[in-house]
């Protein structure tokens, strides 16, 4: 496999993800990943809508949950059509193409998430993206439709020769999968619930994104990850007691 | 009137014309042309499919022949899926909006042509045309759809000169100063002290620098740290309320 994964998270229309499937085996992509497509799976106004890009229909694969959807990616951007306010770097299509190259030339799995058609990705959902795709489009008439969306993303892959110089020194780490940060997440968020933290309820929301922001903004290695899962627990007083177990 | 008009050969369906309108005024262009549309015009159908682009479908001008809609133009290219054997310069999108800006910088009228979806353009048509554009895609699945076609040739216009992001969203904090980082540092590590978690005494300084840097390296503001030390004071409490009850 190589090229980022494609994600529609709730994708309404079978048409659309067909023709998503068109615009990626275009441009050379073939990892397809639905989560919770409205009209179930298999889809055959999709099937019909791919126009011989069949195989990456069929090759699809559909997810509970955009969690577990990106679960074995390293690196995820999320495309959007509207500005959102939220702590992330916003990148066009071209700059995302070439930084998402450099990531999978050092052995990362990139994907890009694309939202339901009529509102586009939550903000739960970007709070779990590495980085924020804006199209650069007539700011008067932006509503792209989700197959364009994604060709341009695609086209703009293929259209980037992979980076000259291999990206070496300075921080380079192994790079946690999106699965082990999410395991972090829960982690983290059941302890503050324990301990109160995360209070009153009707904060809880956007209290738990600032902090899935702030600790996804350090593109933590697989060690680092271990390591704060055990500066909580060790927090929490587990760490003591699980030592304690192994002894 | 700027940007190069868009013309559509013999259109089939009323759809594509629909979203090719969508896609030019995504890209700020609104001079859509077409040549003997197969289903007569006006077409319902390409109204609906426009969603929102309305006016480019109101406005379009249809025309008998390829040499009527192009007869104002000075300077005109062709789109084609396939390699054709004809005396024409090659250019990919990006080379070919480049050299329209540069034709219409100099005041010329420029124009693309787009052939009909099942067959593209004839060559008659093409030889109408002062060059080629080809779009390099996977070389084992060349077929666009027409809409898409017309995105990827409006897309490289815009991107040509595209409309600068409004500076707004992006991670831009206000950030921390050194001492709060420290205090930050001084504040956990006096907690992981507390509960046995920087331990053996040996491994303390490399277990320090470790957290340190991962710490430093999420560029925190000033609001995240505090959130990080209500967080630390959270957990350490919770813990010392489950040691008590242990006890």
């Amino acid at each position: 496999v190589s090229g980022p994964a494609i994600i529609l998270v709730e994708p309404q229309l079978g048409e659309n993800i067909g023709t998503s499937a068109r615009a990626m085996l275009n441009c050379g992509l073939d990892d397809l990943r639905l989560v919770q497509p409205r009209d179930g799976w298999p889809n055959a106004k999709a099937l019909s809508a791919a126009s011989g890009a069949d195989r990456v229909v069929e090759t699809a694969r559909v997810f509970d949950s955009l969690g577990a959807a990106i679960a074995d990616l390293t690196r995820v951007y999320a495309t959007t059509a509207r500005p959102r306010d939220m702590d992330k770097s916003v990148v066009a299509p071209r700059e995302a193409a070439a930084q998402l190259r450099a990531f999978e030339s050092r052995g990362e799995r990139v994907g890009v998430l694309f939202g339901p058609e009529r509102r586009g990705l939550s903000n739960d959902d970007i709070t779990l993206a590495d980085a924020v795709i804006e199209v650069p489009l007539n700011p008067a008439y932006r509503s792209l439709n989700l197959a364009q969306a994604v060709l341009i993303v695609a086209y703009e892959w293929i259209m980037a020769a992979p980076p000259p110089l291999q990206p070496r020194g300075g921080y380079a780490p192994t790079p946690t999968t999106k699965a082990e940060l999410l395991g972090l997440f829960d982690h983290l968020e059941a302890e503050l619930d324990a301990c109160g933290f995360l209070f009153p309820p009707d904060k809880r929301p956007s209290m738990v994104r600032n902090l899935r922001n702030m600790l996804g903004r350090g593109n933590l290695s697989e060690q680092e990850v271990r390591t704060l899962r055990g500066v909580i627990s060790g927090l929490a007083n587990l760490g003591r007691t699980r030592r304690a177990d192994k002894e």
